[in-house]
């Protein structure tokens, strides 16, 4: 049921209300008033009818926004590590913490669970190596066995042998910690001064995480905490960028791409097993950019299989790493084609325009997405310099997944109000708000992110109707079919309405929110 | 000749290449390649046709754009203050030096001329007094008798009797030029953390500038000075922003607003008569937002009685100061409806959305300059935000003043990729580059704002027909009438054939552009 967003009558309107061969002429207040409204009806959430518990929670919210807006420290104007604590403080944060936000369209496997329960939980686990790389980063084995040691890395260290030998393993936890995840207390300004810098840290946090996640039973539990972590902030979806990779065991040995897309579809059905009001996971299988095109092609083809064995939990196929340096989808597009030369479906969600290299072959990845007939777009922070891409994605209802905080952290934009998705916003372009990688930005399952697009990109100008678009566009745009589509809409509004009861009630009595 | 830009067949072009229900199919190259050209003729100059030097002037620029994009210190990314050192080194800036540029649609009165010679020139002459205010800031003022205190501001110094203790006076004209501009060579960042710091010093410099630039002989002279600073920038004709001071003498008596007009007109006049290929100077009359009401009505009759008795020189009207702490438009229809009540000719220039507060009052001054026919839009950072004004401003081909420098430094946008002009200029959207003050900003007449805009904006995407039109739209969207306009076009085509042919002479033959 992906709706694209309609502008009923807006050019009509536009002849009518103006009229550009009038002339001079005194302005109207009553001309002006429907102009406003008519911008404001243009806007995500413009049109969505309000209940009179909604308008209730409106008025609430409005108040709150002027109240945010009036502080001399802007959080959406600012860094989100900086950020971040004034966000947990702010009373629309703890609402949109409770708002049913529907689904995480755009969040990878290896950054959905915070990396406080990765080192306190799995590096406490035993058989748990570690080594230090030249670069200063981490990596990290489970075995039975002292294993041999990686190029580039020093001697493995068993972590109960290096916690034994600390009086206190805080600051030996701590290190870990910092090194797994972008977040830092530091002026994240002089510790990731260009983007070369802060996308080296994050591929090799990623790399760090690999070894701990790629554990067989670390796999299975990493999955499940993730689950409940964006279950607990009020998603209840998610589709889930997974690289699949080789799992093992703690003998060494090894299982394929198939166990672990059966152990996502066990852990999924068990979750939803023990929480009822949790709609499900789809994987979109991920692989580098970097590969060539010859192990690209066999990549398609191992994907075309799980698609065509997995219809449940497969939703489709994209490319992961940074843009600005990995191969355009043109140059894969004999592999990408495949599917549709063969006659297989293969539903295709690519990241594309997470560059600010306009002008470039990287830049034509938004367009060409769009050719190969691309579900949605990730990131798509290139597209308002884009106007035939722009034009196709709206017309097809090809929604963007906008991450706000990793498009900060990541250095495409510093001062959120300036995402281009606040334009996107303001003229209801089909969209989605995610997280891409919480766990690297310090960030929560989606809360944060609504955070920063609803008081970032709107200013007072988005309200209780924004929010619910957004939240409902999650369905629309996800790789349900129509009928699951439904079901979780049921579901979602279920849960709003009881969402928005609450809140109103206790905010009208002057209670806590 | 106010050209409303052409968006030919784009719709049909655009239903003819793709087709949103035709389903699956493998990208046809010919189809990406009429997509990515009909986006690229969508873009600002993208239908201007080029004759063969053109062509060949822009091979040569495209080549200085990859190796200016290849640098590590992309220049559009990093604060002016600090990328001016290499964009002067730039062969990219020598062109955009070079290129006669058209006209400066958006410069105001007491910042077109650099401070270097505000120091070194009119602080060196007889009678020149100056104090130190309680907030660190000057007063200058000159006079045959030893002046009055001003409240706020310590005893006045004559700067001959303060240079006569000096060994050295290097240090005092540092001092005094860095109180004359926002520009310095410390971190801006830390020197300008936000913008209630920035505005607030900025304001400051314009009063120690108005002590000096208000008295008569000075005055004349600045003026001079500002048009040759420009004109040596090839600029060829400005629409300066001018508050039309009351002009004081060396005895304490001063001139009216006429006085400060018709010195405009005959400085200009003896300007052009010595430069015959400079084409001329207009002016908008500005005053402070601050005003009441009341005021405000004064101020717009003496504006409609300036232009009509100065039909010549006079553009039109607008309102200065920050936007943010300003009053809204709205709160002065009254007085800005008393033209059209009367029935009475005065253009508006309105400086609007140069902000980025969004869904204020002051962010809806967008919509009531349109409302209100202004002719222009001075800055419109926020229209990407309000499609109702873009579309507005579009149809009715009131063009953006845009000011890239000045936006930065003002602190609405760091990375400069990421400004809203960008997404505007891959449209074609009516607009102008301008410099606003560029003497604050330690900017140059025009060049250092199309650099900005040229590689900045655009990416390797904008190229010679970009330029070609951005300096044509500074003809077309002026205040000249269609038979000055016309001339001015003339004149302006006589030097652009002769740089083209030049610079692709001198490229070609690998000699210096």
């Amino acid at each position: 049921m992906a709706v694209s967003p309609q502008r009923p009558l807006v050019a009509f309107l536009l002849l009518l209300v103006y009229c550009s061969s009038c002339g001079f002429s005194i302005p109207d207040p009553r001309q002006r008033e429907a102009l406003m409204r008519l911008e404001a009806s243009m806007q995500t959430g413009g049109q969505v009818v309000l209940t009179d518990a909604e308008q209730r929670l409106d008025a609430l919210l409005f108040k709150m926004k002027q109240e945010e807006m009036k502080g001399r420290d802007f959080p959406p104007a600012m860094h989100f590590f900086k950020a971040r604590h004034l966000i947990n403080k702010s009373p629309i944060f703890s609402l949109l913490q409770r708002m049913p936000k529907g689904g995480a369209l755009h969040v990878h496997d290896l950054a959905m669970v915070s990396v406080e329960w990765l080192v306190k939980n799995v590096t406490y686990r035993p058989n748990c190596y570690m080594c230090f790389t030249d670069n200063r980063s981490l990596r990290f084995l489970f075995s039975s066995s002292w294993p041999k040691d990686l190029p580039h890395c020093s001697a493995w260290n068993l972590l109960e042998n290096l916690r034994a030998k600390e009086v206190n393993t805080t600051d030996l936890d701590d290190s870990i910690m910092g090194n797994l995840t972008l977040f830092t207390h530091q002026d994240p300004e002089s510790m990731y001064p260009t983007q070369d810098v802060v996308w080296d840290r994050f591929e090799q946090a990623f790399l760090a995480v690999m070894g701990l996640v790629r554990y067989a039973p670390v796999f299975r539990d990493y999955y499940y905490e993730g689950l409940t972590q964006f279950y607990m902030d009020n998603v209840m979806y998610l589709e889930l960028r997974a690289l699949l990779p080789e799992i093992y065991e703690l003998d060494g040995s090894t299982h394929d791409t198939t166990w672990a897309l059966k152990t996502y579809v066990e852990v999924t059905r068990q979750f939803k097993a023990e929480h009822p009001d949790f709609f499900g996971t789809r994987i979109i299988y991920t692989v580098h950019r970097g590969l060539d095109l010859s192990v690209m092609v066999g990549v398609v083809e191992e994907a075309m299989k799980l698609q065509r064995d997995f219809p449940g939990i497969m939703a489709g196929f994209d490319l992961v790493g940074r843009e600005d340096s990995g191969r355009p989808l043109w140059y894969f597009r004999e592999a990408l084609s495949l599917p549709v030369e063969k006659g297989v479906t293969l539903p295709f969600f690519f990241h594309a325009g997470e560059t600010d290299l306009e002008g470039t072959d990287v830049d034509q990845n938004l367009l060409d997405a769009l050719l190969l007939n691309t579900s949605r777009i990730g990131h798509g922070f290139a597209l308002v310099r884009h106007p035939v891409a722009k034009e196709m994605s709206r017309k097809k209802g090809v929604a963007v997944e906008v991450c706000p905080i990793s498009n900060q952290v990541l250095k495409l934009v510093k001062d959120l109000r300036n995402h281009p998705a606040a334009a996107l916003m303001s003229e209801n372009h089909p969209m989605v708000i995610s997280s891409d990688d919480p766990a690297m930005f310090g960030a929560s399952g989606l809360s944060h992110d609504f955070y920063e697009a609803f008081v970032g990109f709107g200013g007072t100008s988005s309200h209780v109707g924004s929010l619910k678009q957004l939240a409902m566009n999650s369905i629309w745009y996800s790789s349900l079919n129509p009928k699951q589509q439904e079901d979780a809409l049921a579901l979602w509004q279920r849960r709003w309405d009881k969402f928005v009861s609450e809140i109103v009630h206790n905010g009208e009595n002057g209670g806590k929110l």
